[in-house]
């Protein structure tokens, strides 16, 4: 057979694929529609920010020489020029020794390079004003375009579009933006003992939970789930659902074939795909071992565990990443919480475990405990009770009570 | 000036609010829907999961008493009384020294207590079968209610629904879902100098960034925004914005009101409201220290800064928390990175300080270090830097080089 032949690789090696593999286009979404978009090309700014010279204190606006030297008992005497109400030109300039007085948000007159604050002076009549401290130039202002640039890059290629960039970008009067368009990826059950989540299941039969699991995984990594519905153990009817997903999606996932028989047929019809090359048979990994990887022209195509948690942990730790990258995702590792594990675990050398841990918060705001989710891998219920995934790394046998782990979050 | 004698409050005072303030009601929605919504009722199980004993590997379904003492050297001699097909009902129950055929996923008969691994069996003939190796009860199988149990709580009250929680509604066939809905907040951004993002501002004038901010943070924390405008500085426009807000949204954001003079008027304002009680008036935090909180029957309206960073920063410390729990999350603390800090940090005794940090990752697989992002706390491109933020407790004087801090990621 030959899977004798092809060689279990390691989830590093697997991973390092991602570049087979080409982004997805871009498209353009209005800015309320942007937020946890990934910005589609290099976004550069068309105006300076904030656009002027503005004031961030309540004070007067001065030239900051005319306030050196000043102090409590030697203040700087300053002549009151006016005041400039907010959202207005000033109507005049300043002079060394002249102030004006400003709110914070106003727009600092020509020859003014610093704000005074209002606690720092004392206005003895509507003209005269003492200053009783130095301020440098540039303090408590900001420069017309101190915030940005025009013309500069303001949010790269691929940036994770948060609720800061989403300002920036409505601070730059850009109502709509280029990311990239959420891939599309299409999800196979398969198993003679799964039946829709409608049907109430008969003896020996389950109701398909991957097709929903997997939908919210894709979601969370920004792809666009395509529910291809439940397949029964039969070649035919999976390499035609296969064949039809492949056609329409930027990804395929076939979960399901935890059987050696099962798992051989779906390996056949993956292999039977246009263009076919098949590039990982089996992962030293554990939950995960017998993942299945391919390529059909430039779609990818997954084989993964049926077990729930089994095809959840796979997906988060081998599928996300692709699904990411090709959504075109620029960072690199999920962000860990970092965590100290409450007992020993041991692992079998050779093959990275992922264990599933919930948290514990250290009152003292150190870092919290990871303790080790117990009951069978096959149950939900682990998955229901842990917080995220520790990693044990292949080359060692074990972690040991105390030792520092990177926590994946869920 | 009533200001004079309200007492700047804690973070933790304000934040101890929260239960003046109930949870929103609850909605039904289809499963599809129900990912990152809190669930609105404890949901109780109507089924057993998986609901029948399921083998979990591919092997031989036994009393686990057959194998007692089985070894390589004198292995247990039992009969193959046939083989079970996926999603079937076993016709036939197994007596002690009886095997029958069974993969993944497969329905143990009856009299079956346990799964003989295929690697650790071999069958010498059609009905004859060489076991090496015991297995004890519930071995390699799932018992018909080991997952979950019919009429036990699967989900409490005010659980986040993750892809895990999906999966298993879906297992346990509940295709609709009780969550809260989620609460309404009404957005107002005040400020004479401040225009709409599809407006060109003038000189002195800036494009309103804390709608779209304010938004994406709302909907992040689980609320559904409410964009009610741009208001100018003066009173009765923005008496008559807050009073239409609260009366159809749960929760009411205005910021601006950068200047003293503004601020003045917005709590003018805001304790003009029907059933008006002003709660908080001013927190020792920074920044963000003119925060106010009132209640108006009981609905919140939240009174936060003008500048877009510091609105940002209450709004993650202060109002999220207060969003959630009417939305009706049953969690505590947002969840934290731990890292050491990169370089000593100043702080003021008497006020939390809250710090934007960038982190970089500690190639070992320590902490990760954060990093004080430079630059002029006003300035968005701080917030775009920042991959963070970490408290500095208002009982320091600041934190020191190397230090464990906790950051909150945005």
């Amino acid at each position: 057979m030959m899977e004798e032949f092809f060689k279990v690789m390691t989830p590093a090696a697997v991973l390092a694929m991602k570049e087979r593999f080409s982004r997805v286009e871009t498209e353009a979404v209005s800015l309320s529609e942007a937020l946890d978009r990934l910005a589609g090309a290099d976004i550069v700014s068309p105006v300076d920010l904030p656009g002027f010279n503005r004031s961030v204190m309540d004070g007067y606006a001065v030239a900051a020489a005319s306030t050196f030297g000043a102090s409590d008992g030697s203040p700087a005497f300053l002549t009151i020029k006016g005041s400039i109400p907010m959202g207005a030109v000033p109507e005049f300039d300043i002079r060394r020794s002249e102030a004006a007085a400003i709110a914070t948000g106003g727009m600092l007159p020509a020859g003014a390079d610093a704000v005074v604050m209002k606690e720092h002076a004392n206005a003895v009549s509507e003209t005269e004003l003492e200053v009783y401290k130095p301020v440098a130039p540039g303090g408590n202002m900001v420069g017309a375009n101190e915030d940005f640039e025009a013309g500069g890059i303001a949010i790269a290629r691929g940036t994770l579009l948060r609720s800061q960039e989403i300002g920036l970008l409505a601070g730059m009067g850009l109502t709509s933006v280029t990311v990239y368009r959420k891939p599309l990826v299409g999800i196979i059950s398969t198993g003679d003992e799964i039946v829709t989540v409608e049907e109430s299941p008969p003896p020996g039969h389950i109701r398909d939970m991957n097709t929903y699991t997997l939908a919210a995984l894709v979601r969370e990594s920004g792809g666009a789930p395509v529910n291809m519905g439940v397949v029964p153990d039969r070649y035919e009817v999976l390499y035609e659902a296969l064949a039809e997903a492949v056609k329409d999606c930027d990804a395929v996932l076939v979960s399901g074939g935890s059987s050696v028989g099962a798992r051989d047929y779906t390996k056949k019809a993956i292999t039977a795909l246009p263009d076919a090359e098949l590039l990982v048979h089996g992962v030293a990994m554990r939950p995960g071992k017998p993942t299945m990887l391919a390529r059909s022209w430039h779609r990818m195509v997954w084989g993964i565990p049926g077990q729930v948690t089994s095809a959840m942990v796979v997906y988060m730790i081998m599928v996300r990443p692709f699904v990411q990258h090709i959504g075109g995702y620029a960072g690199t590792e999920p962000p860990t919480v970092s965590a100290r594990i409450a007992r020993n675990v041991p692992s079998v050398y050779g093959r990275t475990d992922f264990v599933r841990v919930w948290l514990e918060a250290d009152p003292s705001g150190g870092r919290p405990l990871a303790h080790p989710v117990f009951g069978k891998s096959g149950l939900i219920n682990t998955m229901v009770k842990a917080d995220g995934l520790v990693a044990i790394d292949a080359d060692s046998e074990g972690i040991n009570k105390g030792d520092a782990v990177a926590v994946i979050r869920f």
